[in-house]
C-alpha cells in the first residue's frame, strides 16, 4: 500500500505539468496545492525583502528573463524591455529593497511596441503578467524577490527613468529586487470565498 | 550510474519548489526549463482557444481561484473580484472564445478595495498578476485557457459589465475562457536577448 502511494506521488510530481491533469488532484483543492509542484509554487510564493550577499549566475538570470518573456501579451506585441541592474551604486541609488539585493530587474513598457489608441495601456497588463512570471520563476529557483511598484506614480517613474538613463520610449512599471533569501516569511493566506460570484444564467 | 541519475531527477522534481534551488538547474538555462516543473510550466503555457465539451469540477475551479488570489498586490489591498460564468447563455452572449468554453472567469477590479489617488490604477497590475496565476494554474492542471482583454477598451467594459450585471464598483479587466483543451498549440518562443539591457553602474 505504501509502495502504491509512493508511486502515485512520484507520478503526480514527475510527469510534465501539462500531462498531470486534474486526475491526481481534483479530490480536494487544498490537497492539490501540496501535490502539484506548479500549484504549490504559486501558493507558497511570497515577497522576500532580505537577501544574502551572494550573486546570481548568468544562467539563473537568463531563466528569470525567459520566464518574463513567456508571458502572454495583447495581440502578441510583447511591449516590454528588461533592465538588469547589477551595479552596487545603482542598486543603492534606487533605494527600497533594491539597495540590499545583488540584482534588480526593471520591467519596462516599450512604447515603440505598444498597441495604438485605447489599447495602448495593454502594455501595463502585459508587463504585469511578465513580472508575475519572473516572481514565480525566482521562487521556483529558490530565490526571493519583491515587486516594487513604479508606474503609474509619476514621481517614481521620473526618478527611476533618470537613474537608469532610460530612453523616452521606455516606461518603468516596477523594479523587482531579487536575491538568495535572507529571510523566510510565511506565505499569506489570501483565499476569500466572498471574492467570488457565480453567474449561471442571463437572468 | 542510471540509479544515481534517476535519484537525482526525482530529487529535482519531488522536493518542494522553494527547496530545489538552482543547484539542479544552473548549468544551462534551457536545460533547466526542462528539469524544473515550475519553469517548464511557465515556458510551455500558451493560449488555448478550443475546448472539449466537458465541465470542470468545483475543486478544480477552486484551485484556479486560489491561484488567482495568491498573487501579490500593492500594499496587500487585494483589489479584486472573480465572476465565474458557467451558464451557456451567458458564455454565448459574451462571445469570443467564451462561447465555446464550459467556464469563463471575469477578473474584475473592486474599486471599493483599490488604493486612492495616483495609486488607484495599481488594481490593473494586481488583477493582471492574478490572471497570469490563473492561466499558469490552468496549464498545470491540464486545462487550456485564454486571456481575453476587456479593460481599458471602454466599449468592452460596458458590454461585459451589462452582461454580467456588475455593480458600478467592479471593473472587468478580462474574461478568461477555460476548459479541457480541444487543441494543442505549440508554445511560442518569445525569447529575444535584445529586449534586455544591463546597467552595471551609474555612469
Amino acid at each position: 500500500m505504501k509502495k502504491v502511494f509512493i508511486l502515485f506521488t512520484l507520478l503526480c510530481t514527475t510527469l510534465p505539468a501539462s500531462a498531470q491533469g486534474v486526475s491526481c488532484c481534483q479530490k480536494e483543492a487544498q490537497g492539490c496545492c501540496r501535490k502539484n509542484p506548479v500549484i504549490e509554487s504559486i501558493m507558497t510564493r511570497t515577497s522576500v525583502r532580505q537577501y544574502q550577499n551572494r550573486t546570481l549566475s548568468a544562467d539563473t538570470i537568463e531563466i528569470l528573463l525567459r520566464a518574463g518573456m513567456a508571458a502572454p501579451t495583447a495581440r502578441n506585441c510583447q511591449p516590454w524591455h528588461f533592465v538588469l541592474i547589477t551595479g552596487k551604486d545603482v542598486l543603492e541609488a534606487l533605494g527600497g529593497r533594491s539597495k540590499d539585493a545583488p540584482l534588480a530587474i526593471a520591467v519596462c513598457g516599450d512604447m515603440t511596441k505598444a498597441l495604438e489608441g485605447e489599447a495602448r495601456e495593454y502594455w501595463v497588463l502585459d508587463c504585469s503578467a511578465a513580472t508575475e512570471n519572473i516572481l514565480l520563476a525566482a521562487h521556483a529557483l529558490g530565490l526571493g524577490a519583491v515587486w516594487q511598484g513604479v508606474y503609474p506614480i509619476q514621481q517614481r517613474v521620473e526618478q527611476v527613468s533618470q537613474l537608469l538613463k532610460l530612453p523616452e520610449t521606455l516606461v518603468p512599471l516596477n523594479v523587482i529586487a531579487i536575491g538568495y533569501p535572507g529571510e523566510a516569511p510565511a506565505p499569506k493566506d489570501k483565499w476569500k470565498p466572498e471574492n467570488v460570484t457565480i453567474r449561471k444564467g442571463l437572468e
